[in-house]
């Protein structure tokens, strides 16, 4: 049996927005999801405007990323493969109003791509340890990706 | 033994905003959290300037809550006692970035004081199902409270 490669494991799930008069109530991540692999920790990481935070990899944590306020691109690159996905995220549209599960093992950064701060949700399968997570610096030769 | 009146049992607890110049990591809820009573799912509700969110009370969840954008004041009733907290929330302080764990029975309404859109976070400890929840008209005269 051949697994698949990490990178084909990340899973993009559209997520609703229902907006009314009032404001909205945004869906973001339910325990009877199929990618719901356990509940750790929900924590929040703001960014300001063409501020990069990369790079990290998780070897134990599932993270779930939704975008709730601005604008991010999210960048997930295999470290085998070195295959990457640019993913842009935000409620500004329907179409980005999404969740991005990362199993662990992948590289991930991201910045904010628009012109006021953003807010990106990291609902994890584990609670915060950074003895569990490897980091590299954004101009790292190591990954192909160059920042913008 | 004489159970403690619903309101004494909503909890607040302080949570760290860690603030650098490329933004901030924001803590809301872990799972080794005294407070924390089971995961099912967690959304946002996104309010307008002046706008007011009342009355539900839910009957099986525990709320879990915190501000993550904009500034909201959250009222709880006690439907016995007629006992009120209300509880300014926002990441805009210290003081009132914090979470509110409130347990099922109480009713809940929450409105946006300041002038942008506010965001509320809820990890919630069962799905969304309008089946354990009541609701009542802002005005309601049930509740001895008046949103000004």
């Amino acid at each position: 049996m051949t697994e698949a490669a990490a990178i084909d494991r990340v899973v993009v799930t559209p997520l609703k927005i229902i907006a009314d008069d009032r404001g909205a109530v945004m869906h973001m991540l339910r325990s009877d999801a199929p990618h719901f692999a356990g509940f750790g920790e929900i924590y929040f990481s703001v960014i300001n405007p063409g501020v990069v935070k990369a790079w990290k990899r998780h070897r134990e944590m599932t993270l779930n990323l939704c975008c709730v306020a601005g604008a991010i691109r999210l960048v997930v690159v295999d470290p085998i493969s070195k295959a990457l996905r640019e993913i842009d995220l935000g409620p500004g549209s329907a179409e980005t109003y999404r969740l991005v599960t990362v199993p662990p093992g992948l590289w991930t950064g991201f910045t904010c791509t628009g012109d006021a701060p953003a807010t990106l949700a990291n609902c994890a399968s584990i609670q915060h340890d950074p003895a569990e997570a490897d980091n590299l610096p954004a101009d790292s030769d190591e990954i192909p990706y160059t920042w913008s």
